[in-house]
Protein backbone atom coordinates (compact mmCIF):
# COMPACT_ATOMS: atom_id res chain seq x y z
CA UNK A 1 0.00 0.00 0.00
CA UNK A 2 1.20 2.92 -0.85
CA UNK A 3 -0.42 5.60 2.02
CA UNK A 4 1.30 7.82 4.22
CA UNK A 5 2.93 6.64 7.11
CA UNK A 6 3.60 7.74 10.62
CA UNK A 7 5.24 7.23 13.84
CA UNK A 8 3.63 8.34 17.22
CA UNK A 9 6.63 9.11 19.71
CA UNK A 10 5.46 9.68 23.35
CA UNK A 11 7.55 11.47 25.56
CA UNK A 12 7.49 11.18 29.35
CA UNK A 13 9.20 9.63 32.71
CA UNK A 14 5.61 9.05 33.89
CA UNK A 15 4.73 6.36 31.21
CA UNK A 16 8.04 4.49 31.55
CA UNK A 17 7.48 4.45 35.00
CA UNK A 18 4.50 2.59 35.13
CA UNK A 19 2.46 5.70 36.72
CA UNK A 20 0.68 6.92 34.12
CA UNK A 21 -1.25 4.96 31.34
CA UNK A 22 -0.78 6.29 27.79
CA UNK A 23 -3.82 6.66 26.32
CA UNK A 24 -3.19 8.83 23.19
CA UNK A 25 -1.98 6.18 21.13
CA UNK A 26 -5.19 4.32 20.79
CA UNK A 27 -6.40 8.04 19.74
CA UNK A 28 -4.56 9.04 17.67
CA UNK A 29 -4.32 5.44 15.91
CA UNK A 30 -7.86 5.42 14.71
CA UNK A 31 -7.55 9.00 13.62
CA UNK A 32 -4.79 7.79 11.75
CA UNK A 33 -6.96 4.96 10.33
CA UNK A 34 -9.39 7.48 9.24
CA UNK A 35 -7.34 9.87 7.24
CA UNK A 36 -5.59 6.79 5.08
CA UNK A 37 -2.42 6.73 7.03
CA UNK A 38 -0.38 4.23 8.06
CA UNK A 39 0.60 4.06 12.30
CA UNK A 40 4.10 2.12 11.08
CA UNK A 41 5.78 2.58 14.79
CA UNK A 42 5.11 4.23 18.02
CA UNK A 43 7.81 4.95 20.86
CA UNK A 44 7.67 5.97 24.41
CA UNK A 45 11.02 7.54 25.42
CA UNK A 46 12.07 9.07 28.38
CA UNK A 47 12.54 13.41 29.36
CA UNK A 48 16.27 13.27 28.09
CA UNK A 49 17.46 15.49 25.22
CA UNK A 50 19.64 13.44 23.46
CA UNK A 51 16.90 10.18 23.55
CA UNK A 52 14.42 12.69 21.89
CA UNK A 53 16.96 14.43 19.41
CA UNK A 54 17.81 10.91 18.26
CA UNK A 55 14.83 9.68 18.13
CA UNK A 56 13.05 11.82 16.14
CA UNK A 57 15.91 12.68 13.58
CA UNK A 58 15.51 8.56 12.78
CA UNK A 59 11.57 8.53 12.74
CA UNK A 60 11.61 12.61 10.84
CA UNK A 61 13.57 10.38 7.80
CA UNK A 62 11.67 7.08 7.96
CA UNK A 63 7.85 8.07 8.19
CA UNK A 64 5.94 10.71 6.22
CA UNK A 65 4.79 12.16 9.73
CA UNK A 66 5.94 12.12 13.02
CA UNK A 67 3.16 12.95 15.66
CA UNK A 68 4.69 13.89 19.82
CA UNK A 69 3.11 14.26 22.68
CA UNK A 70 3.85 15.36 26.02
CA UNK A 71 6.69 17.67 27.75
CA UNK A 72 5.71 21.02 26.04
CA UNK A 73 4.43 22.64 29.57
CA UNK A 74 6.15 25.03 31.63
CA UNK A 75 8.13 22.98 34.31
CA UNK A 76 11.76 21.74 34.15
CA UNK A 77 11.23 18.14 32.12
CA UNK A 78 9.30 19.99 29.51
CA UNK A 79 12.26 19.90 27.20
CA UNK A 80 10.29 18.71 23.92
CA UNK A 81 10.37 22.17 22.20
CA UNK A 82 14.15 22.77 23.08
CA UNK A 83 14.96 19.11 21.83
CA UNK A 84 13.29 19.31 18.51
CA UNK A 85 14.72 22.76 18.18
CA UNK A 86 18.21 21.07 17.95
CA UNK A 87 16.93 18.57 16.14
CA UNK A 88 16.20 20.82 13.33
CA UNK A 89 19.67 23.12 13.92
CA UNK A 90 16.95 26.44 14.45
CA UNK A 91 17.51 28.55 17.83
CA UNK A 92 14.24 28.61 19.90
CA UNK A 93 12.35 32.08 19.86
CA UNK A 94 9.32 33.18 21.35
CA UNK A 95 6.57 33.61 19.22
CA UNK A 96 4.50 36.34 19.27
CA UNK A 97 1.19 34.76 18.41
CA UNK A 98 1.46 32.42 21.23
CA UNK A 99 2.68 34.78 23.95
CA UNK A 100 -0.59 37.28 22.97
CA UNK A 101 -2.96 33.86 23.35
CA UNK A 102 -1.04 33.11 26.55
CA UNK A 103 -1.78 36.68 28.21
CA UNK A 104 -5.11 35.92 27.23
CA UNK A 105 -5.48 32.93 28.72
CA UNK A 106 -4.37 33.87 32.44
CA UNK A 107 -5.94 37.32 31.88
CA UNK A 108 -2.94 40.07 31.53
CA UNK A 109 0.70 39.98 30.94
CA UNK A 110 1.51 40.23 34.63
CA UNK A 111 0.42 36.67 35.08
CA UNK A 112 2.94 34.96 32.00
CA UNK A 113 5.63 34.95 33.83
CA UNK A 114 9.12 33.44 32.95
CA UNK A 115 8.26 29.43 33.17
CA UNK A 116 4.69 30.64 31.23
CA UNK A 117 6.42 32.27 28.82
CA UNK A 118 8.66 29.36 27.78
CA UNK A 119 4.94 27.78 26.43
CA UNK A 120 5.50 30.14 24.17
CA UNK A 121 8.68 29.79 22.86
CA UNK A 122 9.23 27.22 19.48
CA UNK A 123 11.59 26.32 17.32
CA UNK A 124 12.18 29.17 14.71
CA UNK A 125 9.67 29.15 11.61
CA UNK A 126 7.49 26.47 13.19
CA UNK A 127 3.60 26.88 12.40
CA UNK A 128 1.69 26.87 15.52
CA UNK A 129 -1.07 24.06 16.70
CA UNK A 130 -3.56 25.77 18.38
CA UNK A 131 -5.11 24.54 21.73
CA UNK A 132 -8.48 25.95 22.33
CA UNK A 133 -8.34 24.37 26.10
CA UNK A 134 -5.54 25.68 27.49
CA UNK A 135 -3.87 28.73 25.30
CA UNK A 136 -0.17 26.50 24.96
CA UNK A 137 -0.07 25.67 21.16
CA UNK A 138 1.36 22.82 20.60
CA UNK A 139 3.89 23.09 16.62
CA UNK A 140 4.74 21.93 13.68
CA UNK A 141 8.04 22.13 12.16
CA UNK A 142 9.54 20.08 8.72
CA UNK A 143 7.09 16.69 8.84
CA UNK A 144 7.12 16.92 13.14
CA UNK A 145 3.81 17.65 14.96
CA UNK A 146 4.60 18.77 18.53
CA UNK A 147 1.56 18.20 20.95
CA UNK A 148 0.19 17.78 24.81
CA UNK A 149 0.22 14.68 26.52
CA UNK A 150 -2.77 15.56 28.20
CA UNK A 151 -5.54 13.90 26.19
CA UNK A 152 -8.13 16.23 25.62
CA UNK A 153 -5.75 18.98 25.13
CA UNK A 154 -3.71 16.53 22.53
CA UNK A 155 -7.13 15.93 20.87
CA UNK A 156 -8.01 19.20 20.41
CA UNK A 157 -4.89 20.06 18.86
CA UNK A 158 -5.16 17.40 16.70
CA UNK A 159 -8.48 18.29 15.55
CA UNK A 160 -7.80 21.77 14.64
CA UNK A 161 -4.71 20.54 12.32
CA UNK A 162 -6.19 17.50 10.85
CA UNK A 163 -7.07 18.85 7.59
CA UNK A 164 -3.39 19.69 6.72
CA UNK A 165 -2.47 16.61 6.61
CA UNK A 166 -2.19 14.31 3.27
CA UNK A 167 -3.82 11.05 3.95
CA UNK A 168 -4.16 8.02 1.24
CA UNK A 169 -7.01 6.13 0.79
CA UNK A 170 -9.02 4.92 3.94
CA UNK A 171 -7.74 1.22 5.35
CA UNK A 172 -10.63 -0.89 5.05
CA UNK A 173 -11.63 -3.45 7.52
CA UNK A 174 -13.61 -6.49 8.44
CA UNK A 175 -13.33 -8.66 11.86
CA UNK A 176 -14.52 -11.73 11.72
CA UNK A 177 -14.87 -13.99 15.16
CA UNK A 178 -15.56 -17.69 15.90
CA UNK A 179 -15.16 -20.08 18.68
CA UNK A 180 -11.93 -22.19 16.82
CA UNK A 181 -8.33 -22.58 18.01
CA UNK A 182 -5.65 -20.24 15.99
CA UNK A 183 -4.12 -23.55 16.00
CA UNK A 184 -6.88 -25.32 13.72
CA UNK A 185 -7.25 -22.58 11.01
CA UNK A 186 -3.26 -21.57 10.62
CA UNK A 187 -2.45 -23.46 7.85
CA UNK A 188 -5.33 -22.51 5.59
CA UNK A 189 -5.40 -19.08 6.50
CA UNK A 190 -1.90 -18.23 5.95
CA UNK A 191 -2.60 -19.94 2.46
CA UNK A 192 -5.55 -17.42 2.22
CA UNK A 193 -3.17 -14.14 3.36
CA UNK A 194 -0.47 -15.92 0.47
CA UNK A 195 -3.02 -15.61 -1.98
CA UNK A 196 -4.50 -12.03 -0.74
CA UNK A 197 -1.16 -9.90 -0.71
CA UNK A 198 -2.84 -6.84 -1.78
CA UNK A 199 -4.65 -7.26 2.21
CA UNK A 200 -3.24 -7.77 6.08
CA UNK A 201 -4.72 -10.41 7.68
CA UNK A 202 -4.17 -10.76 11.49
CA UNK A 203 -5.62 -13.38 13.82
CA UNK A 204 -6.08 -13.03 17.72
CA UNK A 205 -6.79 -15.33 19.58
CA UNK A 206 -9.47 -14.41 22.78
CA UNK A 207 -11.07 -15.85 25.43
CA UNK A 208 -15.34 -15.79 26.04
CA UNK A 209 -17.31 -17.48 28.45
CA UNK A 210 -14.55 -19.96 29.24
CA UNK A 211 -14.33 -21.15 25.43
CA UNK A 212 -11.82 -20.15 23.00
CA UNK A 213 -12.26 -18.25 19.96
CA UNK A 214 -10.27 -16.37 17.32
CA UNK A 215 -10.65 -13.17 15.45
CA UNK A 216 -9.48 -12.49 11.80
CA UNK A 217 -9.18 -9.07 11.40
CA UNK A 218 -8.97 -8.54 7.27
CA UNK A 219 -7.41 -4.90 6.10
CA UNK A 220 -6.92 -3.35 2.85
CA UNK A 221 -7.62 -0.25 1.09
CA UNK A 222 -9.37 -1.84 -1.92
CA UNK A 223 -12.91 -2.54 -1.38
CA UNK A 224 -13.10 -5.60 -3.79
CA UNK A 225 -9.81 -7.63 -2.28
CA UNK A 226 -10.92 -6.73 1.36
CA UNK A 227 -14.73 -8.58 0.98
CA UNK A 228 -12.67 -11.62 -1.36
CA UNK A 229 -10.18 -12.04 1.68
CA UNK A 230 -13.23 -11.92 3.80
CA UNK A 231 -15.63 -14.42 1.82
CA UNK A 232 -12.66 -16.58 2.08
CA UNK A 233 -11.85 -16.47 5.74
CA UNK A 234 -15.24 -16.79 6.21
CA UNK A 235 -15.49 -20.08 4.39
CA UNK A 236 -12.66 -21.74 6.60
CA UNK A 237 -13.92 -20.46 9.86
CA UNK A 238 -17.42 -21.88 8.95
CA UNK A 239 -16.36 -25.47 8.17
CA UNK A 240 -15.80 -25.24 12.30
CA UNK A 241 -17.59 -23.22 13.88
CA UNK A 242 -20.72 -20.34 13.82
CA UNK A 243 -18.94 -17.05 12.33
CA UNK A 244 -19.71 -13.65 13.57
CA UNK A 245 -18.80 -10.05 12.18
CA UNK A 246 -18.32 -7.86 14.51
CA UNK B 1 22.02 5.67 38.28
CA UNK B 2 23.69 2.69 37.58
CA UNK B 3 20.65 0.74 37.41
CA UNK B 4 20.16 -2.01 34.90
CA UNK B 5 18.43 -0.62 32.16
CA UNK B 6 15.55 -2.38 29.81
CA UNK B 7 13.35 -2.31 26.72
CA UNK B 8 9.86 -3.25 26.20
CA UNK B 9 9.12 -3.82 22.48
CA UNK B 10 5.28 -4.85 21.06
CA UNK B 11 4.83 -6.48 18.09
CA UNK B 12 1.64 -6.75 16.51
CA UNK B 13 -0.34 -4.81 14.03
CA UNK B 14 -3.36 -4.75 15.64
CA UNK B 15 -2.13 -2.32 18.61
CA UNK B 16 -0.85 0.07 15.82
CA UNK B 17 -4.29 -0.26 14.05
CA UNK B 18 -5.51 0.83 16.97
CA UNK B 19 -8.32 -2.33 17.50
CA UNK B 20 -6.35 -3.44 20.59
CA UNK B 21 -5.33 -1.98 23.99
CA UNK B 22 -2.41 -2.60 24.60
CA UNK B 23 -2.12 -3.59 28.57
CA UNK B 24 1.49 -5.11 29.33
CA UNK B 25 3.48 -2.16 29.40
CA UNK B 26 1.91 -0.39 31.88
CA UNK B 27 2.08 -4.16 33.59
CA UNK B 28 5.57 -4.67 33.36
CA UNK B 29 6.74 -1.22 33.84
CA UNK B 30 5.67 -1.24 37.46
CA UNK B 31 7.41 -5.07 37.90
CA UNK B 32 10.94 -3.36 36.51
CA UNK B 33 10.24 -0.44 38.64
CA UNK B 34 10.15 -3.14 41.85
CA UNK B 35 13.29 -5.62 40.31
CA UNK B 36 15.40 -1.99 40.47
CA UNK B 37 15.39 -2.15 36.48
CA UNK B 38 14.76 1.08 34.60
CA UNK B 39 12.92 0.81 31.69
CA UNK B 40 13.91 3.40 29.59
CA UNK B 41 12.16 3.13 26.31
CA UNK B 42 9.47 0.92 24.69
CA UNK B 43 8.50 0.41 21.04
CA UNK B 44 5.35 -0.70 19.44
CA UNK B 45 6.33 -2.04 15.98
CA UNK B 46 4.45 -4.26 13.19
CA UNK B 47 4.53 -7.79 12.03
CA UNK B 48 7.02 -6.89 9.91
CA UNK B 49 10.31 -9.14 9.43
CA UNK B 50 12.82 -6.51 8.96
CA UNK B 51 11.68 -4.24 11.73
CA UNK B 52 11.87 -6.41 13.92
CA UNK B 53 15.17 -7.55 13.29
CA UNK B 54 16.72 -3.92 13.36
CA UNK B 55 14.79 -3.20 16.18
CA UNK B 56 15.82 -6.01 18.20
CA UNK B 57 19.60 -5.67 17.17
CA UNK B 58 19.13 -1.62 18.11
CA UNK B 59 17.81 -2.35 21.62
CA UNK B 60 19.58 -4.98 22.48
CA UNK B 61 22.83 -3.79 22.09
CA UNK B 62 21.27 -0.18 23.83
CA UNK B 63 19.98 -1.64 26.99
CA UNK B 64 20.94 -4.51 29.77
CA UNK B 65 17.21 -6.03 28.90
CA UNK B 66 15.21 -6.56 25.95
CA UNK B 67 11.13 -7.98 26.97
CA UNK B 68 9.15 -8.53 23.56
CA UNK B 69 5.22 -9.54 23.47
CA UNK B 70 3.28 -10.82 20.49
CA UNK B 71 3.41 -12.58 17.96
CA UNK B 72 4.46 -16.07 19.08
CA UNK B 73 0.79 -17.96 18.28
CA UNK B 74 0.64 -20.57 15.39
CA UNK B 75 -0.58 -18.38 12.51
CA UNK B 76 1.06 -16.92 9.76
CA UNK B 77 1.44 -13.61 11.15
CA UNK B 78 3.18 -14.83 14.46
CA UNK B 79 6.57 -14.28 13.27
CA UNK B 80 8.42 -13.24 16.44
CA UNK B 81 10.42 -16.62 16.63
CA UNK B 82 11.79 -16.54 13.07
CA UNK B 83 13.02 -12.91 13.13
CA UNK B 84 14.72 -13.07 16.45
CA UNK B 85 16.46 -15.99 15.02
CA UNK B 86 17.31 -14.38 12.07
CA UNK B 87 18.87 -11.66 14.38
CA UNK B 88 20.57 -13.83 16.13
CA UNK B 89 22.03 -15.32 13.46
CA UNK B 90 20.89 -18.76 14.37
CA UNK B 91 18.69 -21.57 12.58
CA UNK B 92 15.20 -21.96 14.02
CA UNK B 93 14.76 -25.58 15.97
CA UNK B 94 11.68 -27.51 17.27
CA UNK B 95 12.47 -27.65 20.83
CA UNK B 96 12.30 -31.10 22.45
CA UNK B 97 10.48 -29.91 25.58
CA UNK B 98 8.38 -27.49 24.50
CA UNK B 99 7.11 -29.62 22.36
CA UNK B 100 6.10 -32.36 25.20
CA UNK B 101 4.58 -29.63 26.85
CA UNK B 102 2.26 -28.91 23.47
CA UNK B 103 1.40 -32.49 23.32
CA UNK B 104 0.91 -32.25 26.70
CA UNK B 105 -1.98 -29.39 26.74
CA UNK B 106 -3.54 -30.62 23.27
CA UNK B 107 -3.78 -34.34 24.91
CA UNK B 108 -1.80 -35.89 22.35
CA UNK B 109 0.34 -36.03 19.56
CA UNK B 110 -2.22 -36.30 16.91
CA UNK B 111 -3.48 -32.77 17.98
CA UNK B 112 -0.27 -30.88 17.72
CA UNK B 113 -0.35 -30.05 13.87
CA UNK B 114 2.41 -28.57 11.97
CA UNK B 115 0.52 -25.08 12.80
CA UNK B 116 1.11 -25.90 17.10
CA UNK B 117 4.74 -27.58 16.31
CA UNK B 118 5.40 -23.53 15.22
CA UNK B 119 4.66 -22.97 18.92
CA UNK B 120 8.07 -25.45 20.15
CA UNK B 121 9.99 -23.69 17.42
CA UNK B 122 12.62 -21.29 18.79
CA UNK B 123 16.32 -19.81 18.32
CA UNK B 124 18.92 -22.66 18.35
CA UNK B 125 20.15 -22.26 22.05
CA UNK B 126 17.80 -20.38 23.51
CA UNK B 127 16.34 -21.16 26.90
CA UNK B 128 12.24 -21.55 27.47
CA UNK B 129 10.06 -19.43 28.84
CA UNK B 130 7.67 -21.79 30.92
CA UNK B 131 3.91 -20.79 29.93
CA UNK B 132 1.51 -22.68 32.52
CA UNK B 133 -1.92 -21.29 31.16
CA UNK B 134 -1.48 -22.20 27.47
CA UNK B 135 1.14 -24.68 27.39
CA UNK B 136 3.20 -22.52 24.47
CA UNK B 137 6.20 -21.61 25.62
CA UNK B 138 8.35 -18.21 25.34
CA UNK B 139 12.34 -17.64 25.32
CA UNK B 140 15.37 -16.04 26.17
CA UNK B 141 18.04 -15.45 23.85
CA UNK B 142 20.89 -13.18 25.01
CA UNK B 143 19.32 -10.17 26.73
CA UNK B 144 16.04 -10.57 25.01
CA UNK B 145 13.20 -12.42 26.19
CA UNK B 146 10.12 -13.48 23.76
CA UNK B 147 6.61 -13.51 25.87
CA UNK B 148 3.23 -14.06 24.99
CA UNK B 149 1.07 -10.78 23.78
CA UNK B 150 -2.12 -11.80 25.92
CA UNK B 151 -1.49 -10.28 28.96
CA UNK B 152 -2.61 -13.17 31.39
CA UNK B 153 0.09 -15.59 29.38
CA UNK B 154 2.39 -12.77 29.66
CA UNK B 155 2.37 -12.35 33.18
CA UNK B 156 2.92 -15.88 34.39
CA UNK B 157 5.81 -15.84 31.68
CA UNK B 158 7.03 -13.02 33.61
CA UNK B 159 6.51 -14.29 36.54
CA UNK B 160 8.35 -17.81 36.28
CA UNK B 161 11.55 -16.27 34.81
CA UNK B 162 11.88 -12.89 37.05
CA UNK B 163 14.10 -14.08 39.24
CA UNK B 164 16.73 -14.79 36.55
CA UNK B 165 16.82 -11.33 36.06
CA UNK B 166 19.85 -9.01 37.98
CA UNK B 167 18.30 -5.84 38.97
CA UNK B 168 19.50 -2.86 41.30
CA UNK B 169 18.23 -0.84 44.16
CA UNK B 170 14.76 -0.45 43.65
CA UNK B 171 13.67 3.03 42.50
CA UNK B 172 11.77 4.59 45.40
CA UNK B 173 8.91 7.03 44.28
CA UNK B 174 6.87 9.62 46.61
CA UNK B 175 4.09 11.72 44.60
CA UNK B 176 3.16 14.95 46.51
CA UNK B 177 0.37 17.07 45.12
CA UNK B 178 -1.64 20.58 45.16
CA UNK B 179 -3.96 22.79 43.69
CA UNK B 180 -1.23 25.28 42.15
CA UNK B 181 -0.52 25.19 38.59
CA UNK B 182 2.54 24.10 37.03
CA UNK B 183 3.40 27.85 36.23
CA UNK B 184 3.57 29.08 39.92
CA UNK B 185 6.34 26.63 40.77
CA UNK B 186 7.91 25.77 37.50
CA UNK B 187 11.14 28.35 38.19
CA UNK B 188 11.78 27.10 41.83
CA UNK B 189 11.28 23.66 40.81
CA UNK B 190 13.54 23.59 38.36
CA UNK B 191 15.81 25.14 41.40
CA UNK B 192 14.92 22.17 43.37
CA UNK B 193 15.87 19.40 40.92
CA UNK B 194 19.30 21.73 39.75
CA UNK B 195 20.26 21.06 43.89
CA UNK B 196 19.11 17.39 43.72
CA UNK B 197 20.68 15.67 40.51
CA UNK B 198 20.27 11.76 41.74
CA UNK B 199 16.57 12.55 42.20
CA UNK B 200 14.51 12.64 39.03
CA UNK B 201 11.41 15.06 39.81
CA UNK B 202 8.28 15.42 37.22
CA UNK B 203 5.55 17.33 37.47
CA UNK B 204 2.25 16.26 36.62
CA UNK B 205 -0.48 18.63 36.05
CA UNK B 206 -4.34 17.66 36.55
CA UNK B 207 -8.10 18.92 36.54
CA UNK B 208 -10.07 17.84 39.37
CA UNK B 209 -13.88 19.16 40.12
CA UNK B 210 -12.92 21.67 37.83
CA UNK B 211 -9.72 23.27 39.68
CA UNK B 212 -6.40 22.48 38.08
CA UNK B 213 -3.53 20.78 40.22
CA UNK B 214 0.13 19.57 39.78
CA UNK B 215 1.12 16.55 41.12
CA UNK B 216 4.97 16.23 41.80
CA UNK B 217 7.08 13.28 41.64
CA UNK B 218 10.33 12.45 43.02
CA UNK B 219 11.87 9.20 42.00
CA UNK B 220 15.26 7.70 43.38
CA UNK B 221 17.12 5.04 44.53
CA UNK B 222 18.37 6.46 47.62
CA UNK B 223 16.19 7.36 50.67
CA UNK B 224 17.81 10.41 52.05
CA UNK B 225 18.09 12.21 49.05
CA UNK B 226 14.60 11.19 47.89
CA UNK B 227 13.42 12.46 51.07
CA UNK B 228 15.46 15.79 51.47
CA UNK B 229 13.97 16.54 47.95
CA UNK B 230 10.29 15.56 48.89
CA UNK B 231 11.05 18.03 51.88
CA UNK B 232 12.01 20.47 49.78
CA UNK B 233 9.00 20.50 46.91
CA UNK B 234 6.54 20.05 50.07
CA UNK B 235 7.95 23.54 51.29
CA UNK B 236 7.52 24.89 48.31
CA UNK B 237 3.94 23.48 47.38
CA UNK B 238 2.80 24.76 50.86
CA UNK B 239 3.42 28.50 49.85
CA UNK B 240 0.64 28.02 47.54
CA UNK B 241 -1.49 25.75 48.76
CA UNK B 242 -2.80 22.33 50.97
CA UNK B 243 -0.38 19.41 50.11
CA UNK B 244 -1.42 15.92 49.73
CA UNK B 245 0.88 12.72 49.35
CA UNK B 246 -0.43 9.59 47.74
Amino acid sequence: MQNPTACVVVIGNEILSGRTKDKNLVWLAEQLNQLGIRLMEARVIPDLEHVIVATLRECADKFTYVFTTGGIGPTHDDITAASVAKMAGVPLVVDEEAKQRLIKHYGGAEHVNEARLRMATVPQGAKLILNPVSGAPGFNIKNIYVMAGVPSIMQAMFDSMKHTLVGGEPILARTLSAFVTEGTIAKELGAIQDAAPTTDIGSYPFSRDGKLGTSIVIRCTDKNALNAATDAVHGLLAKHAEVTEE
